[in-house]
């Protein structure tokens, strides 16, 4: 049973170089590359203009020009002239500070085995020297530097992937408000801006993922989805080993496509029978930098572990994301946050990379264990140490069967724990002064091997 | 002969509303609207990001980062951070003064019977809110006004013609860059950027003169010249009334179009065989404004007159360009300058609109003497006050062969002057403390009606 | 009774390098150096940083913060953030195009003998790095130089006498408000703002003139006024060639001091009893470089030449301000003015220099004919031309009762006109056609020798 | 032995209240008010203009301008422009952000019970309008707020006591230039700005603290600094209640006046015969805000404990610096540090708030044990939990020389620990996981009572 799900997870067995038609039916029966699934951790990264006003969020230009939230109509008024225009941001966008190999040493450390730059966001500023965004790119305006391009060097330098997101729509494009306004009936924005610009970004980057969002305004037959991701898999120079995501369509997300991301922050708590990834962010209020984030809005570690184990253990991915700085750096909570991931998954990565997800997610007796299973070894991820050292799980019994079974908690591995069965499953944990990991602890059950 | 010669210059007897093909045989056929003969006197403004710099002048851009003029360059390291770019500027590019309304009173004033504006200059930034402009237009970035609308609604008030310049070529535009490195066999600009422009400009402002620039580097069938203006003579909102001139392909100027323009600052000095006009400037130097121009760079009164006679007789009209500022005002001497004009023109104005070039156009006895017609009156435009008040004429005898020839100094025709005729006409001005016209004096020369 | 006048005008026969007391008696014993009454003719420059928004006037601070004038307001508001202040205009005050030999070369075009800056205005920015304005100086923020320096320096490559404006009090100073709101009781500003500063300024720059302004608030002894003078006088550097101006105190303007200036733009109409001095501007409206100014603010050159010879047939010296602009230039309509001042007076000149009041000022009979003297010549300015070239004059006829007085236009020395005497002298006046001078004539009357 | 000392400490039993000469041992002879030594702990606020270019360190503009260090000259070279200076960037020292209420109660929630804010420092910029420093003050330029005086009030909504630093010398002041290149004979700085600005602070926001600093060039003599303490213990509103630091000249430092400071970050691990305070910083490398800090240049809780253990067990205060931003915000490192902070002072503060070093600093058998006292209790602060659960000490033998002697960890009072006396002590520690501290463990050790 637990065999047939992981080949649901990684699609049929059908050869990726096929070659594939426009429809959902014949791209969905691409399989996923393999490295993907067995990654599980990334690094997400937006960063554009909004990166300098770095207030409210990302979405900054349209919650003070869309649809007029007061807070930033306020801060627009109090700090800036009349006259200031959102595109007047883009000159600050300077990223003097950017060095794009710190950021992937930090990554590196991090332990996360990709990287998912914003190539460009909803304002349609490419961070790419884009033909089709004449003076609306970085290089043009800002830092004038190919910032996809110096990142995606740096990342080559390594064993991560790199990957790209880009959006669809554009709040402000006057061709896309046009096509909008025509109810998409027209399709000017597609045709001469998106599709190109999308090619353009392919062939120039040759993405490992392309990561695409904004879709959600229009259906996938406005945005030629099926027939861009058909160039995609047939001709495009990444066809062998590119992976999409979902959002090619307001019909399309949690539906076709590569990978399901299904809403931001997805974190279903359960299994699903595709594979899935969890994007989210360290500042639990933005994706984009906030000069005013406070303590408070930012992820401790024990937080951002617990929501590793429950993707991971749910068969997804996590996407974690930071919005850097106007000046190009990585401000110092999240170099630490994700250095301290970097440590934890530096003891217990074993339960995290390549594993699968276990015919049960979370134990039903303590609540906050979680598990993983590299066949025939299984792990469960304890979010909180045990009171009186006393672990007690329910959902591993067919585990313990024999007296054989051995435990250890990973970081440990040379005491074991002693364990009974009865009717729910008993662990005595060690002294925890000495325990070698932080925040969580895994414990690594082996069956007796019959 | 004279007779065949104003029909050459009118064009066939074709009607206006005729349909056209797309061969410059038949577009060629199409009779220049009358208004513009008649008009003479035109006023150019060449405003856009080159305002703000206003260093050298409008191909800034192109001087500093295209051929990397040292003059430029060095000026912009001793002013400017290293990462600042041309960009940049149009932030600066605010207009907070420009009121439209006294732009035009001033141009009324100017004698001036029509306006041509920069739509959008070599550097591609338009004047109005282009939906293939995103970003790099006065709305978006800037003023964050319709600077093409506000001006042409101004226009509208009053007997002015409204006009567009509008530029081809972009110096810096990556998709007309990607054709130029494909020697112009692709039209990815022309096609998905520069048609639907024009149309947009056209159908939005209905120019009736659309004075197209920047054709030099391309035959007309690259920028599809020949499609274009068809659609303009028979389908745009302006096909009755449009006017344009020749600069459509570096195979037609001077040999096709509406009026001839040749070359910036054409002024043939003899009579052509088709309607022509001589753009130049107030500012000898520049076309945008200057911040560090200096008064000898000005024309005088007296050089302008000089110009405007020399054209007019030659069968031109003369657009007299004027670069405003970057927060929209039109420097003093540039008003000074056209007020001068204007009051010329309030007393000579006779000899200059709806008048024909005559036979001859200027004097060989006496240089700095210049004809027009109306028939049976010719005009001679005196530029220098005769020494000893006695004015010696060669090319007019026909004129003087009866004695009932009236001559008088427009201004003072309740004085007719006397003259003599032997070989050469000699006429006797007058104390020239009594003659009411500065600068320049144009004798009305109305020969015995048989 | 001439002599006597002059003898007033230049002060009692006492040594200049005599020892002062710091009392007006004694002050006021001092004569005014030689010089100066000979110049006549000075050029004034107002410059600081109300050159940046050079909107309204240079009390652009005043208006806009002190009185809230809502004009300048509602001009704040539209363009700037809430968040700026008239410091930070002060960043804009670049200079990057001033060029003082450039600017010397045109004051001596113009015909002008001294030259008169603002070193500090009542915004208290210093154009020189001025020890007691740290921070708030020329040097520490603009355009990082010397500007006092600079235009020093080429003042002194020619024959100009250079001069500093001085503004004593200041708007916004803190420590001149807390002695204001101290009924001027207490000095703290004097002591270690304003003396210290104005000898830094002297013993530095060495002025030959002085000019004081922004006394108006107090008496002169809060700005213990006769101390600094009698300092001025006995010891600084330029004790022997220096001279001053009048606004030393409300109790002072217009009855001690050097020259008397009264009012801006004084012009009395008649002969005073001191030397005096006209300040004017060209630009009608405002001292300080206006960007929105049109053609019809600016002075005539027929208007200037008009306040000049009121001017110097009244004994006093004209003035004539320029506002220079943030980045340095005289905007054209300004050298235009100057140069065709500079035309007129390399004609008619000797009429001015050097010139002395004659008994009449102007004439009764005939309105706009002005006299000046140099014994036994005397001159008429005539600033219209006469009708029917004859002119009548009224208020000479004692220089006409032997027929042996010659008058000539001067340009047309050769051409002695022809005058008869009935009651009034009627003079003939030439041709205007071969006249050299234009915008006025200038009669030179020589009386028969006896 | 002890009391000696600890009277040594708080200075001879003077009255604050009596009048003191301006001689260094009058005013030695001052005892410091009581709340100071049993404060402990303080936030200090490096926040100035070098928080704009936040680069390097906040001593920014003399490493640009006054050493050229090369960094810093690179680094202004590539990213501003060359007429860029210093001033320019007061411009942009907005504070948007700035919520007094917020940084103090986060401040509270430290644990801290002072708090010390540059109010001026060796820029010269002052943080409130000061009359002495026009056009150079947080009011006039950037945040147009009085910085001073919002801090000073959301202070005083609290308990914390409010104490500003302030630098004697300024870097690029002329007038102390002009007294330095004079070797200090002049005093011209000293008297018309520093004095007077030194009281202006002193009665407008009346501090608890002054902390002096820059006066490392010059002699108190040159600083008059026992004039003005005699001013400040005698007549100013804080006489009885200021504390003052020993920067007042450099023979003054670690000698005279209030709390020795001695050198920056001093921690000098044994105890000093008088007050003195360990100034110190979260990031390693800077007082100032560096925009490109990294994770490795920011303490981590466990260092910081550990400072903070040396410093008071030695008889110190500990003043932790955090640097603002230019917006206002202290960035979530620093407040995660602080609240990181104030939980462990939450739990353990009894051993550090109003404790006195003990006769013993620091254990010689196992390093990282440090001591502090209130008789009779004496506390082992443990800044390693110990191998095995087994802490030997080798310097409280005379503590445990009966048997009733009883050790608790403070947060687990109701587990009293088992000990053992033989030649040194062990005591044994409890099973981690039961632990209520973290980071660093106090042992309360509370000697039977005879």
């Amino acid at each position: 049973m637990m065999f047939l799900l992981l080949l649901t997870l990684c699609g049929p067995l059908t050869q990726i170089s096929a070659q594939y038609d426009p429809t959902w039916d014949s791209l969905d029966s691409r399989p996923l590359p393999d490295w993907y699934d067995k990654a599980k951790v990334g690094i997400f990264i937006h960063w554009g203009v909004y990166s300098v006003p770095s207030f409210g969020s990302e979405w900054f230009w349209f919650r003070w020009q869309g649809d007029n939230t007061e807070e930033y109509v306020k801060f627009m008024k109090q700090n800036y002239a009349p006259t200031f225009t959102y595109q007047d941001f883009a000159k600050e966008f300077t990223a003097e500070f950017f060095d794009p190999e710190e950021w992937v040493n930090l990554f590196v450390k991090s332990g996360a085995k990709y990287v998912v730059l914003t190539s460009k966001h909803h304002e349609g500023y490419t961070l790419w020297p884009s033909e089709y965004s004449h003076n609306w790119n970085a290089d043009d305006v800002g830092s004038h530097r190919d910032l996809v391009g110096d990142l995606a060097n740096a990342v080559r330098q390594t064993n991560l992937h790199f990957g790209l997101y880009h959006s669809l729509f554009e709040w402000f494009d006057p061709l896309y408000n046009e096509d909008k306004s025509n109810k998409f009936t027209t399709s000017k924005f597609v045709d001469t801006k998106l599709i190109p610009e999308m090619k353009e970004l392919v062939n120039t980057y040759q993405p490992e993922i392309l990561w695409s969002d904004g879709d959600g305004e229009a259906l996938d037959a406005y945005w030629k989805s099926t027939e861009f991701l058909a160039w995609l898999y047939n001709e495009s120079p990444v066809k062998e080993t590119v992976i999409t995501n979902d959002r090619w369509g307001y019909n399309v997300g949690c539906k076709h496509g590569g990978f399901f991301t299904c809403a931001d922050r997805y974190n279903p708590g359960h299994l699903l029978p595709h594979k899935w990834e969890n994007c989210m962010t360290i500042d639990k209020v933005s994706w984009g930098y906030r000069r005013n984030a406070v303590a408070s809005d930012i992820f401790s570690i024990h937080e951002l572990i617990v929501t590793l184990a429950e993707t991971i253990s749910c068969g997804g991915n996590i996407l974690i994301n930071v919005g850097p700085t106007k000046e190009g750096t990585i401000i110092p909570v999240f170099q630490e946050r994700l250095l301290q991931l970097g440590h934890w998954l530096s003891i217990n990565g074993e339960a995290i990379y390549e594993s699968n997800a276990w015919s049960v997610q979370n134990d039903y007796f303590t609540s906050g264990v979680w598990y993983t299973v590299k066949e025939p070894i299984v792990y469960a991820i304890v979010l909180n140490w045990p009171h009186d050292n006393l672990l007690n799980i329910g959902s591993a019994n067919s585990l313990f069967s024999t007296n054989g079974t051995q435990v250890v908690i990973i970081g440990n591995e040379n005491s074991p724990l002693s364990w009974q069965f009865d009717r729910i499953v008993s662990i005595v944990f060690p002294d925890k002064a000495t325990v070698f990991s932080e925040w969580a602890w895994v414990l690594k059950i082996t069956p007796e091997t019959k």
